[in-house]
């Protein structure tokens, strides 16, 4: 097939009328489809219908230590949830607190502490004249919209299938004090669903960041959640390595059950240090009296352990590999050997990244919009919502019916076609443009002369 | 009966012997009981099982505008949810927010957010040299302990049976520009039981702080916690009032559902103006994606509306009537007319506030700790602990069994009589003790002369 940027200008023409009869077929349907954010679908909600009898009236309520699970008290969660989460997330038990429910929340609690209160006896941020962050990017709009709202200086850091550009990781946090942090999704990143190779992690354990109080936040998100049985990646531990690597303080590392069981009503946790620990645990105590311990006895007597959590997870990715699968392939068929796009295959997660040509991405997720297909805002995954390029786009295919899920994949491409042929075409016409308004000049030059 | 103070001294001595003869009675029953906190008992947790129930299997997980609850999104709580509190809270449901499990984490949130961003565009906390608060005593120790951990200047204001002392708070308000809030529990107050008068509310609502952004912390903790079917406390509604005095957004008012269904199973809730209500949703949006909006619906299936809540509030109270009434009883049999103790009779909440004499409260607790029952540390009720008179302690007679209690209500009479007795008696001997060593002054002084 013919790329698009070695067409002339009248096959290109020709290309585009027959997309936009495709385009306006589109319209016609009415879709009204919302692909913009990571939600599991309604199929994989009901895989956890089971949780809602885990506790019944006639249940026993009380932990195996004989704490009421009904009642006040214990700050850092019930224990047998300890011991399922640390297992979810290859922690020890003793350095994990079960929070409410939402990890991102807990993210955000833990930049609110430390803009007041400050990192294990380090100045309060709120003290300092400027608090600095890495971003690699692409990467999640809601991690980039809580240092924007506390007025962090975000920094850039580009994503390749190995992670972050650690060369520029450790120069920046090496040289510079205000950076206190840096965003992580280290497995089936999102969007790119790339994991961390074992050298990042390894160099990650081994920062040297001038600041004292510089932590990573590792949001191990996608923890468990494969797309497939045996193709599956694995990630070096990060608090182990951390502490084999004399920096055991370095990391926060972050899990929930929000697209385990159900989104907004599972339980998140947060593993580190003893030390951080301690740390988090003095203004916890002032903060609550305690989480919902109920919600955290009612994962355990569904799940029972690690196995039971597994076996679950197997039966998410049976109802959304073949999305995954289906909008990998249209892509392929649609747009393989145009030029015009690239997008990730994930082994897990709940994106696959699209990247455009230069300048097309927000023209694209328009068109989409005006076609029913609501994306995520192009601009997104980078922090201040400014994409550079304007080429990323996050594809969220777990939400819609697969029927919807094909049409939207089908339209996409179509619109990824368009933009990208109007884009070509403008540019030729530019040029024209740019040699005719010469000529003209040069008419006038003549007459005046 | 003779009050203690008018006993002679060899009075007082066979009193105290045979006080000690009963406290050693108690040491060797080798009880463990603990009355520190105000707790549901078993009985009242086993009245919350059908909810349960009130979400299984089979259920319908969507709300009545079509919401599914398991999933991402709704960021304020869901309608019926709303409408509920609303009810509860005797608020348009128009200015509610719901929250997670735990109000006493929506008013350290508050605080939170305050100190980094401020209140509604004034100059965040955290940038001023000072922040004050009033803090009406005795009071809440968790409340204080969120105060102090933020640095906050807590200064004391009197309660009286009417409320807080209202010519202080008027003065000091009016000017003090640090002074940024101040913590109310409005309706049976914790630990007195109190209700604050209808003068005190009109009160509240008039204020005129020199702070634009001080903000009134309404923490009613016992809205509807009633004691009695008919003798039951009113307050006027202090979001109304202040909107009618023209003092909109002076208030955040606080609920929950701890203490009706689950301690840390609950729901809370904030309700304030519309203007608090853009100000806290544009930090919320950063903070979390929601809370939990199945156990929202799950509290809207089980009590169905207001009114299932307050029959169900009936039962609590005919559980824990009782032991209010036991315990008062043996207040009045044990220690009426001694002069050593005065103590509260709330017609609802979960508390009932003790004073001892001067300097004896911490002796109290001490006494009936070392015979085996736990009661909230004397001072918890004041900022930093300091109870300026060592006299009040809170008594919570909810947890415990009742013939458990009844034995910890005796211990406690007891205690007071002992610690009295000894205080007395060592004032008598300390005057002796004063007499005596001037007597050997002065004999030294002879043989020297």
């Amino acid at each position: 097939m013919k790329t698009y940027d070695t067409m002339t200008r009248e096959e290109l023409k020709g290309e585009l009328a027959q997309l936009k009869k495709e385009y306006s077929r589109y319209q016609s349907m009415e879709m009204s489809l919302d692909m913009s954010r990571g939600k599991p679908c309604k199929e994989q909600l009901d895989l956890s219908m089971g949780l809602m009898d885990a506790l019944n009236s006639d249940a026993d309520m009380y932990c195996e230590d004989g704490t009421d699970c009904r009642n006040y008290g214990v700050l850092g969660g019930i224990e047998e949830a300890k011991v399922l989460l640390s297992d979810m997330m290859e922690n020890n038990p003793d350095n994990i607190l079960i929070f409410g429910n939402s990890s991102l929340n807990v993210m955000y609690d833990s930049i609110s502490r430390s803009m007041t209160h400050g990192v294990m006896g380090n100045t309060p941020w709120c003290k300092l004249d400027k608090v600095k962050w890495l971003c690699p990017v692409p990467g999640y709009d809601r991690h980039f919209g809580i240092t924007e709202y506390f007025g962090i200086e975000m920094i850039n850091v580009p994503m390749s299938e190995t992670g972050p550009d650690m060369d520029m990781v450790e120069r920046l946090v090496a040289e510079d004090e205000a950076i206190k942090g840096i965003w992580c999704v280290p497995k089936y990143s999102n969007p790119q669903g790339y994991s961390y190779s074992d050298e990042t992690v390894r160099r990650f354990a081994r920062l040297k960041p001038a600041a004292k109080d510089f932590r990573i936040y590792w949001d191990n998100a996608y923890g468990i959640h494969h797309l497939y049985d045996h193709d599956q990646d694995y990630l070096i531990e990060i608090l182990a390595e951390c502490k084999r690597a004399g920096n055991p303080d370095l990391v926060y590392k972050f899990a929930s059950t929000s697209k385990v069981t159900f989104p907004g009503s599972g339980i998140a946790a947060l593993a580190t240090s003893s030390n951080n620990l301690e740390d988090i645990r003095n203004q916890l105590k002032h903060q609550t009296i305690g989480y919902d311990k109920v919600n955290q006895l009612r994962h355990v007597r569904f799940f029972k352990d690690i196995h039971g959590m597994v076996e679950h997870m197997r039966k998410h990715a049976d109802i959304i590999r073949p999305k995954f699968e289906m909008v990998e392939d249209i892509f392929e068929k649609n747009l393989g050997g145009l030029g015009i796009g690239s997008w990730t295959k994930p082994r897990g997660g709940y994106f696959i990244s699209f990247e455009t040509m230069d300048g097309c991405a927000k023209a694209v997720v328009d068109k989409c919009k005006k076609a029913g297909v609501k994306l995520t805002s192009a601009g997104a995954t980078f922090p201040y919502g400014k994409d550079p390029h304007d080429s990323n786009i996050r594809i969220a295919p777990t939400y819609p019916p697969i029927e919807d899920l094909r049409t939207a994949a089908q339209l996409f491409t179509l619109c990824v076609k368009l933009v990208s042929a109007e884009k070509l075409l403008r540019e030729m016409q530019e040029g024209t443009a740019v040699k005719a308004e010469s000529t003209v000049k040069s008419e006038d030059a003549s007459k005046q002369s």
